[in-house]
């Protein structure tokens, strides 16, 4: 299996918003698709480390936020790339809620949907949503963010492997999809991104 | 709800194969997302009333071809805008086969997925279906077609209503998605279009 074909695949690109009691967290996503009509319905995937995904099993209620290609790098890694676990992410940067009070983004966003979970399937790594939307927002008329466009125009270039002497000692490996960095001379073979999910293959070195 | 706001989700567009027995067929279809790893599974959803998804409920083995940008409008019409169930596409356009025996696209295409259902789920509308990626193959360097590419440049432009002198006679309803014609002066709100599941709004009048 040719496991590059698998990025032939077309995402956007999300802040998945959410509220549990007093709890409030957000995480970016990129697998969001219509799935049903009457009523309107979504599914999308959250890696079941993330505490979003806790906190959405708690509630059964979010918000997703689909980006717009005017989102700025940092916003992404905000809310990307840290956990809710380890930072309070509403209350440093708070947000306007939707009207079941979940936060939302309101710049760099072409509109917010507001989502009740109706079902969910545990599938190891991740866990499939599947939700009704119950409100849905225009918020700009930028065009969508991509997570093609993500990769290529939003998220800084790492230094390419290529450019630096073989004879450098490896002293990490930085994921390529989110810029988690391992630290460690060898990446185990199974090791699969705490962040994002992605497997070994989307790791590059980085050097000493 | 503005539905409107679900338009910023964003999509690939795919052509679905499949193959039963003796009865095979292909449509296309505009959801898959990557929802798990080890094993990778894809989730992706198909309008219930498609013939292809009789199919694949029979079956539980499909081959979901990635579009490419170069896939010619006519490839699209021939697989999305007819029905199995009046034409036998595949015997009237060999495709080759993967390791299942199920007709994939060879053009236009940047990759092939093979895949097996592990589980669905009835939505009314559509059926979402889980599968494992049980292989998957690169076929060209192209960049992916995009929902919104083909919106833009693939399609050819349906007759502007504004174009039209307001005094003419409606005489149907055509589909902005996927070109269904609705026969009739009247198109009722209620309406879904049997081909690609879009509701009455996606509807634009046909002058006499």
């Amino acid at each position: 299996m040719d496991k590059k074909a698998l990025y032939s695949l077309s995402y956007g690109v999300f802040m998945l918003g959410v509220k549990s009691g007093t709890k409030t967290n957000g995480c970016i996503t990129n697998t969001c698709i219509q799935v049903a009509n009457s009523p309107v319905r979504v599914a999308f995937s959250v890696l079941n480390t993330n505490y979003t995904c806790d906190l959405l099993k708690e509630s059964g209620v979010c918000t997703l936020s689909i980006l717009d290609k005017t989102i700025p790098f940092q916003t992404i890694k905000y809310f990307g790339m840290q956990s809710g676990r380890d930072v309070d992410k509403m209350s440093e940067l708070p947000l306007p809620v939707d009207d079941n009070g979940v936060p939302y983004l309101n710049w760099g966003a072409s509109a917010v949907l507001s989502l009740k979970v109706t079902d969910s399937q545990d599938l190891g790594s991740h866990t499939l949503f599947i939700a009704e939307v119950t409100d849905a927002k225009k918020l700009s008329d930028n065009e969508p963010l991509t997570y093609a466009f993500y990769q290529s125009d939003i998220k800084p270039k790492a230094d390419s492997a290529a450019d630096k002497p073989v004879q450098k000692k490896i002293i990490g490996w930085r994921c390529r999809i989110c810029n988690y960095v391992y630290e460690g001379e060898t990446l185990p073979e199974e090791f699969y991104c705490p962040l994002c999910g992605h497997d070994a293959s989307d790791f590059e070195p980085i050097y000493e």
